[in-house]
């Protein structure tokens, strides 16, 4: 009963994105996607919580990695720089997935719902890099607002990758964002 | 029938916040807050999409009043400060309505589901920037990044305002969050 399938998350998901594509995301359940992946939806339901969650499931280990990296950051770094140095390494696994990651975020932009799910997961990701940037000796209001920057920078760049009509990697996309908020916050009026 | 109520929303919205402190969130409804206003669940129903959205309302036209700070602020201001100079304006409100704006911003805190629409508030407030700052000459993905960092320092700003033991006004936690952004983008590693 409590045997793992082996990449039980991996098969839901490429079933999920197959299926969403086809017969669209409200017209797939949750036992569609299980048929679809050759397992029960009791399985599913060990897996995830509910049907959207099999494309967010992948947040909680970006973020761990995240982490780590804002950790492992060489010291003296500002602080958005040793951000986006953490949100590069973990950008890796964008390019080696570019078509499963792209159908997602467009999915996820065109369903209000996801939307929503989406923030939150960039709160939890928010309140994890204040912490890691509290462990490297920012004052706590200064940390918090760092992280909801950088939650952002690491928004923008996705959607700009996602779009990006020369395929671009999402280190890329990461400079430009932060080279964007530089320009916002200390560049002239243009 | 289609005759206005003078002051619905605002008298909806007073019942909701003395009913959700008394007896809680989850546990008042629609017919119970009309019943406290003096008004019916009809009417409730008339300018509100759902219960939630009682909290909601203000944020349409908070975003009206930015916006036009925005197009208004003088040339030459960096992108970010326009987007503060709009903010301290609009947040005039929260000053003086104190009591009022911690009770509904400690509500939304404390309520993943309000959260999340908060969450999504800011998005609609970070699309109508961008379209301000693209207005003032801004290329647009770098008016979208100024956008993102605008809503966030909006958002740190209203936290800190909330718990602010000294109760300063919106614009000195504005200013405030500005400093925090331009340090963590061009400081150094503290």
């Amino acid at each position: 009963m409590a045997q793992k399938t082996p990449n039980a998350r991996e098969r839901f998901e490429t079933a999920a994105l197959t299926l969403f594509a086809g017969r669209g995301y409200a017209g797939t359940t949750a036992r569609d996607i299980a048929a679809r992946a050759g397992l029960t939806e009791r399985t599913f339901f060990r897996y995830f919580a509910d049907k959207p969650e099999v494309l967010f499931w992948r947040a909680g280990e970006l973020q761990i990695n995240i982490v780590d990296g804002v950790e492992a950051a060489p010291a003296g770094l500002r602080p958005l720089a040793a951000v986006c140095v953490a949100f590069e390494a973990a950008g890796a696994f964008f390019d080696a997935n570019r078509a499963k990651v792209a159908a997602r975020q467009n999915l996820v932009a065109a369903h209000p719902e996801l939307r929503a799910r989406e923030l939150m997961k960039g709160q939890s990701l928010a309140a994890a890099l204040t912490a890691a940037l509290r462990k490297r000796g920012l004052p706590e209001p200064t940390a918090r607002m760092a992280s909801e920057a950088g939650v952002s920078i690491w928004q923008v760049a996705l959607e700009q990758w996602t779009a990006d009509p020369r395929s671009r990697g999402y280190s890329h996309h990461v400079r430009t964002a932060l080279g964007q908020l530089e320009a916002a916050v200390v560049g002239s009026g243009r």
